[in-house]
């Protein structure tokens, strides 16, 4: 996305106002505040509520993702994650300056908004766990699944990430086949949909550092002394932060020689592209 | 599909008619009309007809939403929700002239449409709860959760409407990143399906005080003699009328301060935004 | 949709050519015979199958109302059901002489596929139910729901279908918002996810003679000798034939009345309109 | 999808690149692993990670299909199934010589996103079913449902795969009403929501030889040592991949006499399609 003005511009035209860099923390931070009040709100509504289950909260992790790309789109291009940050660092020639920055305003926006569910839903929580304990701990931040091993949850983590950002990467791509009408929002959306229901139950997908690390911090100052370890006591608040990096590379990267550098140049009068046949 | 004048027509077209008052009253009372049709008839459906759960109440009542605004949207915009009417007038310069007509036209297209639902689930209702009770009460109005306390629901319906608000502004802004073809009414209407699936559990997410007062008078005047207060006889039916006013100010300003200041003005030949790369 | 050959045309450029009569029946045909393979289908997999439930049986009716639109609708604008044909000849100037043609071409897709489905899924229906009762009658022919009368029924089925058909004017109106980019089919298909979810548990959601009445006629050929009642006798198949079509009418009629009058008139160089705000 | 450079292009500006073979496949094994990561994924998050259910799986299995088209369209058109590919070759004017080729590559793309299902599930797997027998054989390849003889298994895939090619046809055909802004992976997409949804619990919808082979394959290298029968012992491998193929020359054949023969002309200035009225 260009916003540059042009040089030659008429004077009595102003120039286009590119954002500044407040302005898009502040849009990475309330589209990622947008995104946890869905996230983390449905787990609250389904676990210390319950009201809804696995698909509501496959539902609202997914809506929550196309409502925060809504809101910081036009200002940043809507990462809302540190790993799709570093990801387009590497891959896309996002300012490398711009990486720090952004991933506090993620964090920021995520924590924020992991305090507003707390607060909100703490009646449903100390009805159902007034010692806030393991068994609500997992509506702020992730937890391996039952039976499944730390090293198995840094891999679907790894592996999570990498699908969501490969397909980023895919639909956002001018000179692929990008969803139009600005609805990439909402695709983007049903990717996180589908990645719950299908990459959800090993390690809960983060697959974003600040959507986990934000809430966890919230909860730990919140009455879960417990919120970063497992049930049994390892350490793990690191593997949803370390895991999703390594996987937005991952992905990142596959899509780029997998199918970037195999794409055919765009035609000049070619609006959108058509499926299978003409 | 040719609207197009003929060369030979410059007098003889009329110029654009705007809409009167009355159509856009009559606009509002049928989208409104229209989204209580869905909203409250799936919880009809669910509570008394015994199809569905809590999925199938958030999906309808957003896809009501849609409906709504495709019902009124070329008229008035669709507001459809006396919280979003005063949030515009506030914030967007519409005309506070129209505000009470225009809520007017909401509650008694609520209030119209509550009826019809009472009418042909009358059947349904009596087998499940013959003495219209707190059983089937929340068919028509809200009510706080199991454990929730009302200065909580007061809460929650603040948080709801600011969520609510706070992303009508944002998808709804023409130098955002508005969904274009029409397809707004869809976007809305999912930001209602998750608002029900991760903030509906403490009061219900009326969100809205025409789709909760004109059901609650529908229901009162037709054998649900506590339609105006909760379970333990506490009067509660304004909560759902001033918290959702407070919470859409609160929305509209915050969407004022935190993004739409910093947006960075729109290049005139710029169609449509793009999301992250290009 | 005009496909009017323009008379001064140059002769190397063969005309449009409009759709025959015979292509126009075939399209209705195979529309609606795909509507009812998802609809029929997915209530043989959930009742007969034994997998998924209310809301899968919901989205596959709206789906295969969305894919029999996409078959249809550049041929006939697809009307796939009786009422909304006869509702389009009341309002709409449709040809009062294809009105037949079509709702038997309408009644015969219906029919074939519901035999379709009826082969496919015999196996699991003679698991479950081999003497094809009134246990698995319902897969193919709506009924009242439990504790429902036939008055209840007929009423209900008129309510949901004026407000299919209400829908389906707003929607498809050119001087209104309707959905571009050729996606009003998938809009037309979620009024029918939530007419089925909020309209649905009463009577079975037919709001489509064609729809009910071939597939009962494919049922009663092949082993339901009581396709054409009630659980407890009562001659029903009437029922969702005539209550549709008197829906339809006061939907449409409700559409003009309420809002299509007031509508604004377009401006000439507005190619979309917008929601809310500016 | 015409990538043809012009003859009279000017020299300065680069002719448009076509895609290699090489690229074409390499698009193909990328749409279909995707499409694997989200479909095999779900149905080992289901059964191994006890979370979801038959919803979830007809979702996530369509949403695969959606992020797989976005993947691929551009560079193939994003066929991700040998019953589309021979389909096309067939009736759409495809290459025969790159039948096998991309067949090759689908089946590729498969068994790798199996594998990597196969091991990052491991965990769950050996949590409830450490044999690796019958009980979680259905993560990987379709079996029949419960009471569904063989023959009902191939001519169910035959119908599923009828309807598929059908519909894909259908929506992909630029003179009839295709979805534009590059939407129409989302449509199609949910046409295997819905063939899950109403077409799944005989034989559980592979309707496509790749995907179901290739997981096979992957499960019988990886200890589930009967993955090419049934429960009872019969030989089932070939099933979903003969089936498959003739449905899809079936729906593709009923498309061209059902309905593109009787399409209208486009007209040249008519940018899309309307539904219903005007």
């Amino acid at each position: 996305m260009s916003h540059s003005s042009s040089a030659a511009a008429p004077p009595a035209r102003v120039a286009p106002r590119t954002p500044t860099l407040t302005g898009e923390l502040l849009a990475e931070f309330a589209g990622t505040a947008i995104l946890i009040l869905f996230g983390v709100g449905v787990v609250a509504q389904v676990v210390a509520g319950q009201n809804g289950g696995a698909d509501s909260i496959h539902w609202a992790w997914g809506l929550g993702v196309t409502f925060g790309i809504y809101v910081a789109g036009r200002t940043t291009g809507a990462h809302l994650n540190p790993a799709v940050t570093i990801a387009l660092a590497v891959f896309q020639g996002f300012s490398w300056k711009k990486v720090l920055p952004y991933s506090v305003a993620q964090f920021l926006g995520a924590f924020v908004a992991a305090l507003i569910v707390r607060w909100v839903y703490n009646d449903a929580i100390m009805t159902v766990d007034p010692g806030t304990t393991i068994k609500t701990q997992g509506i702020f931040a992730t937890l391996p699944g039952t039976g499944v091993s730390v090293g198995t949850a840094f891999l679907d983590q790894v592996v999570g990430t990498a699908i969501l950002v490969f397909l980023i990467f895919a639909i956002s791509q001018a000179k692929a086949m990008p969803p139009a009408a600005n609805l990439a929002p909402f695709i983007v959306g049903l990717v996180v949909v589908g990645i719950g229901m299908a990459w959800g139950s090993n390690a809960g997908y983060a697959i974003n550092p600040a959507r986990d690390f934000g809430p966890r911090v919230a909860e730990l100052l919140t009455g879960y002394s417990d919120a970063l370890k497992t049930g049994d006591g390892t350490l793990y608040f690191w593997v949803p932060i370390v895991a999703p990096i390594l996987g937005g590379l991952l992905g990142g990267g596959l899509y780029k020689v997998l199918v970037e550098r195999h794409l055919p140049e765009p035609e000049a009068a070619e609006p959108e592209g058509r499926v299978l046949t003409d």
